[in-house]
């Protein structure tokens, strides 16, 4: 079939809208239509050429949200007319990851998803010349329709609004998750979240569903608190107008130390700087943001000798065919919000748009919607 | 009272073997006649000057187990003939440290004990001449008899050998209780230790209790193989007899990387291999050992993110009045071993000597009877 989409041409370059042939599932796949998908700072980062392992002709694309049309051969947890989001950590329920309650990173297509290709090995898309176009993370939401694995999917609600679910595939379990299933944060606790953007502010909500008593937010720019604070922050930190040590004015302003804190900024100095803001004795620190490449962490031992924890998380700890569907209906029930983080609506021919709001600051989420 | 003691006169020298007067055990407080000490690392760290808040003179020593001859206004739960073994990490049962289960950091005695001094900031030695002598880790037992809060004594049971015991005053417990306290080390997992010294066997023992299915052990030096075998080691390797990459030597060996890693080295070289040859997803990796002052770890946060763990560990997690006393029977029930660890006796004459037993490697543990 043909369906249009938005392509990566070659690295640094605007994505091209274009006409693309896309095959229909083979065994174990299952063609989608996408009715919405989110941009990314992910998406941003290949799309620029500054991903290392970024593969060009591709489709990029991870966060979806669309409508089964045809189910490939062995297909048995998906029907035609199932809704469902796209994963780019998928749940195999058969490896050792996916038996491993203490994690979520299903290798079961690692090695093809990281080429660009579906588990065979090959692309269902391809330019109307014949040159073949690669995936992306597996979901390659930046088209019309798209194939993905079973493994892939998350089977969710048909009421749930395409538009603003979509973000649920990335950035909303991303950060909720962080606190929910990788924190394990309990009621009562303090925490600090470190960078107030798409990622940061779910972490906020994450935490208040959790039931924290205090929530400090730390932001270089005072623009973020009045969306901050609807999602649940109780304090704001702006480290530039702090005098003196930012982690003694943290310790100080949590009563000793966070329970928790979160890095969603990317960047090495603030990890350090939230993991050692976190309590003597039992504080754990929990790094979200993606570094740059070679960029290391550091701290000395006794921080950790004295009872601080350092984890990290990929996709908020999620099991995405297991999780993602209970997040979509806290969003129906009303328990966390979306809505007012998608900031912008875009058509597919106005994408490269959706990238320039991302970099002038100016959305939280820019949706396309088909 | 008079008792005989070895006292760090000043940072650098050997220690002097003297008379010193002890005033009786005052409000919360308990005299000990020490029965036996051992003699370690972290003595000879303060004694050789290296220790930056080293303090003198002072009576050293931290390993110690004894019988109770005198307490103290209000003491409730010690009473004389009892024995006990000193706790440098106490256990008060009301401050926040120790009602919070995830820590073992008391800190009700925390400022005093830093500074040399019993809780009501006065110390209990003097010289006969009439200078005061300071405590040490609030234990003292390189003398005869030491005055200690009734919150840093363990009660014990009576046929325990003193001469034995004494080393669960600290490596036999900051060993075993990373494994079972910090680590929480389930059956069947497999795990590597770096560094095969007093500490580092007390992991492989507490590893071997767990019911590990595999206990690699790193060192450098082939001598301790022997000794390692027979505390639980599995595997044994010598890093410098490895080609190539340690990590993916200890990868590979472990079929993916340890569910669990220990630092019993201290060199914060060691800690990046430890955390790094932990498995991806759910590995943890613990350190044990004291950095010198002023070194820092560091890795990419990709090792994280990824789901390593990195935690640190004092005096085992032990919650020393609850613990420590377990460990006696488990060591009296043939549970743990202790005896092979204790490879040197000497009398408080001799102590010095014992310090050069450490420098040159020929003993384990070395204890001071009285
Ligand atoms: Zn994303
Ligand atoms: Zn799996
Ligand atoms: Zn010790
Ligand atoms: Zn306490």
């Amino acid at each position: 079939m043909r369906t249009r989409a938005a392509v990566a041409v070659e690295a640094g370059k605007p994505l091209e809208i274009m006409e693309v042939e896309l095959d229909g599932p083979r065994k174990g796949e299952v063609l989608v239509e996408i009715k919405a998908t989110g941009l990314c700072h992910t998406d941003e980062f290949t799309r620029s050429g500054d991903d290392p392992e970024g593969i060009f002709p591709a489709i990029l694309g991870h966060e979806g949200a669309g409508v089964v049309i045809e189910v490939g051969e062995g297909v048995t947890t998906l029907e035609v007319g199932d809704h469902v989001i796209p994963l780019y950590t998928p749940e195999c329920r058969e490896c050792e990851y996916c038996l491993n309650p203490k994690t979520n990173l299903c290798q079961k297509v690692r090695s093809t998803q990281g080429q660009g290709l579906l588990p065979d090995g090959t692309t269902r898309f391809k330019m109307l010349d014949g040159t073949p176009i690669h995936h992306y993370m597996g979901c390659s939401t930046f088209a019309n329709h798209t194939v993905v694995p079973e493994i892939a999917l998350a089977k969710i609600r048909k009421d749930a609004p395409f538009d603003k679910v979509c973000y649920i595939g990335c950035g909303v379990t991303t950060g909720i998750g962080a606190v929910i299933n990788t924190a394990k944060v309990e009621i009562g606790s303090r925490a600090v979240v470190f960078g107030l953007g798409g990622i940061g502010l779910n972490v906020l909500q994450g935490l208040r569903l959790a039931g924290c008593d205090q929530i400090v937010g730390v932001d270089l720019n005072d623009d973020k608190i009045e969306m901050a604070e609807h999602f649940g922050m109780t304090d704001f930190v702006n480290p530039s107008k702090v005098e003196g040590d930012l982690v003694a004015h943290l310790v100080e302003l949590t009563k000793g130390g966070a329970d928790y804190t979160f890095d969603a900024t990317g960047n090495v100095n603030v990890m350090r700087t939230a993991l050692e803001c976190a309590h003597k004795g039992w504080g754990e620190s929990i790094i979200i943001g993606v570094a740059p490449a070679g960029a290391e962490i550091s701290t000395r031992p006794f921080q950790l000798v004295t009872g601080r924890v350092w984890r990290g998380t990929a996709f908020g700890g999620a099991k995405g065919r297991t999780d993602v569907p209970k997040i979509v209906d806290w969003y129906m029930d009303g328990k966390i919000e979306i809505d007012p983080m998608i900031t912008h609506k875009l058509t597919l021919d106005e994408i490269n748009h959706g990238f320039d709001l991302m970099h002038e600051g100016k959305s939280i989420r820019a949706v396309v919607e088909f």
